[in-house]
């Protein structure tokens, strides 16, 4: 795995990326968008939480990219609760996106007519945080049901995102999950980063997490 | 992303891994050690469901292999949870073991000494799934907080996986996951896995599982 050609090749791969991150950056700002790069691990409740809050977005144009592997199940969730327009990127097998696909996705939507852009990674507490997509912010969904440890075992994402929202707070007492030590991990590895404290379901601190996401599309 | 030479470069690395899991998976049918690939996303419990395992595995000569981005906790827990031997991989970013990786770990352990080797891999849905690690069976822990469309969505782990833990059972009325349609959907994508349901926490469930694993020892 450490053969010069290859290290090569990933370095073109990074570039590649952080080309079509810049052009997507200048689409936006030449559009007024804001894109919020939303992340997380599989089954932490990414869709659910933008169908929650795209409810109580009235007011402002919203578009979804939505990043899966297969299927196109969440565009039409998003559409269902609200979004004024909504692409599926697949990845086929990919764990993560890039920015050339959602480059290739902008050009499927009218960013004339779009204020607020949720570009839903693929579930995956990983690598999605290594690539730029050349969005505004980078938020990241955990679950308290996945533990308080999480932010320690994988320190990256939580180190890049401006937000974490944890969810599931509705079964916290059924978890097991001591939140004051998931949020003390988060702090240890991101000091600056807004904490939010929802539950998709039930809609608890919903809207706190919907006035954030307005202010930094006004700010 | 489609450059030839890429795409040679990703043959290589696929190759290079073949060559190493084939030389595990001889090192394992040498010594007689049934290898068990354990994947599924962060916080699902793998480390959780091992800890209880080996309490139930008695009489058996247990070792893990222990794969991380960070740190070395999970190999402090499964020595505590009475593994005789345990390897930490450490991938500094990566979202998956690769079979060179554990070729490397397999020289630090005593193989004449292990009927059982465990090897936790990356808490990741996607990834792990793709890289031979020469064992001798795959098995996907998912907690029921997840989301019953899960199966649907990461197909591939559930399509080359023999058993499928299903973890958090205790919690199930809480999370809101319909059990039957979450098994349906394992089913849909692989009809002959093995399906256990579990709680790591309250040990329900654990002793079949527990069963399974030493059946496919002695087998």
């Amino acid at each position: 795995m450490h053969d010069p050609e290859e290290i090569d090749i990933g370095k073109n791969v990074l570039e590649a990326n952080r080309i079509s991150a810049e052009h997507n950056r200048k689409l936006f700002a030449e559009h007024d968008i804001l894109a919020v790069n939303l992340m997380g691990p599989p089954g932490s409740g990414k869709t659910t939480l933008l169908e929650k809050t795209l409810k109580l977005l009235a007011g402002l144009k919203v578009a979804v990219i939505e990043g899966d592997i297969e299927g196109d199940v969440d565009k039409k969730r998003v559409l269902d609760a609200g979004a004024l327009q909504a692409y599926q990127i697949n990845t086929y097998g990919a764990c993560h996106l890039i920015a050339h696909q959602v480059e290739h996705a902008l050009e499927h939507l009218e960013l004339g007519y779009i204020d607020l852009l949720f570009i839903e990674n693929v579930g995956n507490l990983v690598c999605p945080a290594e690539f730029d997509l050349g969005e505004s912010a980078k938020v990241v969904v955990i679950g308290v049901t996945e533990g308080a440890d999480k932010p320690l075992k994988y320190p990256l994402m939580f180190h890049k995102s401006q937000a974490v929202v944890i969810n599931k707070m509705d079964i916290l007492e059924h978890s097991g999950c001591n939140i004051d030590e998931l949020k003390g991990n988060i702090r240890k590895i991101n000091p600056d980063i807004e904490i939010f404290e929802i539950s998709s379901r039930t809609g608890e601190g919903i809207e706190g997490w919907a006035e954030w996401v307005k202010g930094q599309v006004n700010g």
